[in-house]
């Protein structure tokens, strides 16, 4: 069995919101942080990408379940772990955890689309290779 | 058959991103802004309940479609309809227009928890009278 | 004298922070909207000024002094005053009122740069006229 | 002559907006970011700060020139350095640099006040100590 990869983060006030917890919007900030690293320990900038491939990732779907409020100054873990590829999107799951207590569970569907026409394409043979294929 | 509530907004630069259009997170926000105006609409303001119901509505889960992008200066019309309301939690349906396009759609639920001890709690009579049972 | 322009907003969860008001970056954010309704008002929209003169604005320097707190729920009134117009930059003078307390001052220099060049630019005649010389 | 403390970060899609770049107001949130771990390294959270010796900070006053834009990808490293110490507040110069070039300077102001009442407080003893006279 793989590991998922890993991403830390810290909480800050920009965060926060007047229930004295993170607002739950901000997940899917930090679920995108978390991809977004993920990416580029494979060694893919999305940046690089949109220029040399022409395609871009956008999100399709989420889905979260907030379990366990996370509070300033608390350092979350957040994972990725693809569970699905197709041939021009993915299901990743993802968890942001506290120590060993997950606060919250994503479904996050991408899709893979072309930088100009924003019309799905297939996802390129070498980034499939590089995110699900390759040993972890 | 009743009309569901709808809130109006407009997209501004803090809503983008640098893929040109509506940041995806941001939709939590827009469907947070209809819901809080369409409680105040029926009559109930949030800190209010707070300080004299000792309840609080939290987000438990969110699932969101996103269909089309929106663009700076759009202006975008939330609604609001509540789907099945529980003991202590609603599951509500949201979408995002565009004039009669759909943006987005979410089904957000929103549990009922007391203020000091965050444990689930009954939705007040009142409340759920206000909010679901009256004629819209 | 003049009225300067003035824009409404509520304040939301997505504005406040756990110290229970609104975070105070956020002020930067109302700033905008009210500039950006105040040349709404004024007939120019962004994507269009972009689409057809090749300018837009960049925030240049911002100052921003916190007086008193927002708080959820708050309803905020924003004010738009243009101080100075110079060729290719405007100072704009800008308050957050609640009622007749001000909660917020700033200072905005913003400056007007051809779209692909970013280089500074002489803010089209019918723009500065449209904006600072008619009578408001 | 000392060095200011840096913190590191990453630009991410949540920090960009249509124009393609960073958007504006963000920078205080890094310069905040900054500032926290600032804080925590010299021994102080923010938290417990509020729970053991009943003080906060407050932004009382910010000042941002925006030199150059940073985009997604960018790894930025912002500066944190105590200019003033007074009884009840710190001027802080901050910068936000890409490799050696400056993209944004700040000039916060933050203000210590009593958790309940908001009112100015005295900075403690070995908070301003810690922060400021000790060697860097």
């Amino acid at each position: 069995m793989t590991t998922p990869f890993s991403h830390l983060l810290r909480i800050y006030w920009e965060d926060t919101d007047a229930g004295g917890v993170v607002f739950y919007a901000n997940y899917l900030k930090f679920f995108e942080r978390a991809r977004t690293e993920w990416l580029r320990t494979r060694g893919f900038e999305q940046e690089v990408l949109r220029a040399t491939q022409r395609v871009m990732f956008v999100v399709a779907d989420t889905r979260v379940r907030y379990l366990r409020p996370a509070r300033l100054d608390d350092q979350l873990r957040i994972t990725v772990d693809v569970r699905e590829a197709g041939r021009a999107s993915m299901d990743i799951a993802q968890v942001a955890w506290r120590g060993d207590q997950r606060l919250a569970e994503g479904e996050i569907r991408i899709g893979c689309v072309d930088t100009d026409s924003f019309k799905p394409r297939r996802i390129p043979g070498e980034l499939l290779e590089g995110l699900v294929l390759a040993p972890r």
